[in-house]
């Protein structure tokens, strides 16, 4: 984790993962209370393909804002990608992620970010674990009665993650 | 140019030309009636580099917000970086934009894209023409007494592309 630390225990929170992309954005919100962890809500963001690129960013915007609002969120949790295939990829991955991260920070939330491997980790004990593996494991966490869509559960392993981080 | 079309010439606008940059963002507001363009506002956004990057792209955010609040902007027009050094740049590069994509959005403006070879073509009537040309001529074009900083000139460069474009 870089950026800023999270505070010392400090109760309830409820915490919104998110895992950008331009094309699918994940949301998870969980709540953590002293330690114990539970399913809030979870989706996923998904601008129209035809639309002008500036209108799907704004869709990112205004998804992950409404679920703040609607959720009551205290406390958001984002995934930091490090690697693309390409500039060009990255460069749009980048602008997804902006969009998300300043809906958070317009919010008056404080926004953490958490590396991949430190996601994986944290859910599946284990950094190189695959994206079933990740899905498996937050289902279990939550005790789910169904798996979430990989992106949804990519979204809450960023919040387990942060919640795992709040009472180390 | 891709994305939107510009409406056909409809009167009076003012144009936000905006430079994207995780350290540096430009920004740069003329007015064009009628074929003809002045001077309204340039300057640059500078996060503070000691911030957590979420915050960084929260001030970008916040000054977009801002210039297009207080200088009563009715368009934008934003350069699109398709070339990036590394994906690692490019992420960064990436969420500064988006930040500044959804700023514009999100007071209702319609965002244009441009390239930087259709930006220096704009102004300097040749595509790789080099930093100091570009300023050079963004004074020449809006009559300014002295040459804006490059970060602001680029973003001037941005807004007068956007002017040629609905004057063709």
């Amino acid at each position: 984790m870089r950026g800023l630390r999270p505070p010392a225990d400090r109760g309830m929170e409820r915490i919104l993962g998110i895992d950008p992309g331009s094309r699918i954005t994940g949301y998870g919100v969980i709540v953590s209370d002293r330690g114990r962890i539970g399913f809030v809500a979870c989706g996923t963001i998904k601008p129209l393909p035809g639309l002008p690129f500036a209108h799907r960013l704004n869709q990112i915007f205004d998804g992950i804002n409404e679920v703040i609002q609607l959720q009551g969120v205290t406390v958001a949790a984002i995934e930091d990608v490090f690697l693309a295939s390409n500039p060009r990829s990255a460069l749009k991955l980048g602008q997804a992620r902006g969009a998300a991260v300043v809906a958070a920070m317009q919010n008056g939330l404080a926004v953490y970010d958490y590396s991949p491997k430190a996601i994986k980790q944290g859910v599946a004990g284990y950094g190189q674990a695959g994206k079933a593996q990740v899905q498996h494991m937050v289902r279990v966490l939550l005790g789910l009665p169904a798996a979430p869509s990989t992106d949804a559960a990519d979204a809450l392993a960023v919040a387990i993650c942060h919640a795992n981080q709040l009472h180390l």
